[in-house]
């Protein structure tokens, strides 16, 4: 049995991506798998579009019924502590949560953000890892507080379609924003990138530097025009402060930081990069979204094509 | 490829009436469709519980997957306008919202209703008509600001069945309402209605005259009493002011517009129909409801009959 | 046709105990049935997560399609009086969407749960009767105002699954929580209880006396401790007050009846069961809950080996 937590869980990640690009063919020129009989429960703490629907739509072509809760609205809080006397507002204890669910369902997916107010339980991923620890079904992570490898490992796949050479240069960009926003995703994109064989390079502000383990050997460069240099993939994403000091806030929104058109003509033709939800003129220019060099949707749709490797892997679909 | 926004959107609206017919006795027959493979993202930014159900009831019916997504508690609000700096409370533009979901899903259904606010803005369509732009796969409108032509075309398929002469006297009446409702359903009905072989009278108080484009050839009465005279079909429904001095609000409450038995004495024993869900003993009163004239059940039924055929040509199931 | 609201709808509760085992491992050996072309709505007022998920599951199990729907977010409120003006806050009668989903789905299910502050309305179980009432499609009851015989249903089955004589001691135990809670998993698991070849005893604190047609033949024991010896099954639940004076009050939170291991040694190496979700430390201890004694794992499971005998029977699915 395995999870889908982090990169750790994946033994051989540069070979899943030609694996997922095959599966994904296949399933276009076939059309969906037969039902397998097999169900994944879909647990939302947190608002989402891509990945629920992605999760939904592999399924769906895995023959995988998925069942979706949003917790928030449709349930109830969890508690996450050991010992507690429960007489607050929480109604149920991970512990039977995990349990049930274990026992109705071949899978469940976990989409929990980080809180950006308590650092040592954001990257100790306390809601993920009790769900891991107390579920006997693979657990997928749909983001979590820390990590969204469903989403780094359709960035990857999209890079891998679009390198014009064999090692391109890589560079995730800060960008600014005006919410505070987790480090899940750059986090994830740097350690899946640390995997790959890419001139890996992450540049922001001074102040925004992210937890040096998922950093790992990618050059770290402070000013952003000397990053954009001979780039091939500029991937833009905002994250909040990850030093103790001033952890989850908003230290800067530096509109400089703004991925435009002047920039990206600093690059080597580079194309651009960003999950979704992006907000246009803040992060990255109209002029920058709309033009050729952009791949956000065929990246946006590789989150299914991750999503279907993901699920025919954790639920052992044939 | 073809959307499903407004009538204008179906080239022959009398013969799909007919069509529609057949296949929903073909489905009552012989069970469900197999399964297609295909699948309809169900977009809501209002809440609906006919629309809803009988969309996927429908998309069952046709062996075709449907994935329900309610925007304002599950995502988040979309930008529509175009150049606008993101900094506000809209995290994601129409373009990549309406890209995303192009790429992952073979058609689209929207529910978005009118502002009542903006006038200009809800005749425009902007939402719906910027889905139809940014999508690239069919957009089935489920109620959009302006226009309901689900629900008009599960009216028509009931006056059919129900028509007892080739020419009916069919008329639409205003009702009271203690809320702004939009004039979607009505406008759509008129529409709708125009193009069939009907008697066509709309009837309300001063005050509450539609849009002539909706409106056409059909003949507006101020005098309710006397629109009845001789009806075939009283269609009941509230809708706010049209007019620019007072667009979108509730001008009259007159009790004395409510549908009761004393007026439907004045019809040719005339069916008496609404959209749902309706105010019992506002709009109509619990002895009309109550009758045999009624014919709201099969109307709502054919919400399904209606949607089937939609969903059969935009998805060209075979 | 028939409904599920309570015991007194099955014939033979015995018999359908080793019925819904055996269907339960003829789906675990042999996967899910073929699909049965049949569908149900499910329709929750108030918050769920066994009851769906159990309900959702049971029906993929069994080939049937399953459609959830909340009316407090993704709808809007009922009218469950007749002769109203519907002037107020409530957009739909019962009686109309009661037809409209009648002649939408094969069967319903409805999750209403007691107001606690009007005693004669819940235990006229208004809702769920009126849905009865008003439906010509099988209704299931998912919790209503003063039952709940789908979880009761699990428990039986759990009893006959871990008994080890064959007229096991079976306590229900109120215990404490910090909010009001209804009456419905106690009422009805005594309503079953009372059917079942049990030495059935109840047991709370004076004021906690539950409505006598649902005591029933069992014996009420005010000595918490009494009442456990010799036991079989301890079942902990909280419920509110049921005597007029103060109906649907908490009116003890004394932690003296929180279920320990202690009190758990006055017994004959009982059982322990809940319906969940419980409040640890509340209801009952750590020790308690994960001591081998606990099985409310497997009566957690059994949610759907009683859903699926349920929806097989209503459905007539062969």
């Amino acid at each position: 049995m395995m999870n889908f937590c982090s990169i750790d869980d994946v033994a051989d990640p540069i070979g899943w991506i030609g694996k997922a690009i095959e599966l994904q063919k296949k399933i276009e020129n076939g059309g969906p798998l037969d039902k397998s009989g097999k169900s994944i429960c879909l647990l939302f703490f947190n608002p989402s579009l891509r990945t629920r629907l992605s999760m939904q739509k592999a399924a769906f072509n895995l023959g995988i019924e998925s069942f979706v809760f949003n917790l928030s609205s449709e349930g109830w809080q969890l508690e996450f502590e050991d010992g507690v006397v429960m007489n607050g507002s929480k109604s149920e204890h991970i512990v039977e949560a995990a349990g049930v669910i274990s026992s109705y369902f071949d899978a469940v997916g976990i989409r929990s953000f980080a809180s950006l107010s308590d650092k040592a339980n954001d990257y100790a991923e306390q809601v993920l890892s009790q769900f891991v620890k107390h579920c006997s079904i693979p657990v997928v992570n749909m983001e979590s507080a820390t990590l969204h490898p469903l989403q780094s490992f359709a960035d990857m796949i999209t890079i891998e379609e679009y390198k014009k050479v064999s090692k391109p240069k890589v560079v995730l960009t800060w960008a600014p924003h005006p919410k505070a926003l987790p480090q899940a995703v750059a986090n994830s994109f740097l350690q899946w990138g640390n995997q790959m064989d890419y001139d890996l390079v992450v540049t922001h502000p001074q102040g925004y530097d992210l937890d040096p383990s998922m950093v790992g050997e990618a050059k770290v460069e402070y000013d952003q025009k000397k990053a954009f240099e001979g780039a091939d993939f500029i991937y833009a994403k905002n994250w909040s402060a990850f030093q103790d000091a001033n952890y989850g806030q908003v230290v800067s929104q530096d509109m400089n930081w703004t991925v435009n058109q002047e920039k990206m003509n600093l690059t080597n033709d580079a194309k651009f990069m960003h999950c979704l939800p992006i907000r246009r003129n803040v992060i990255a220019t109209d002029e920058v979204l709309d033009s050729d060099s952009s791949i956000i949707m065929p990246q946006a749709k590789h989150r299914i094509t991750s999503a279907q490797m993901v699920l025919k892997e954790v639920l052992e679909i044939k």
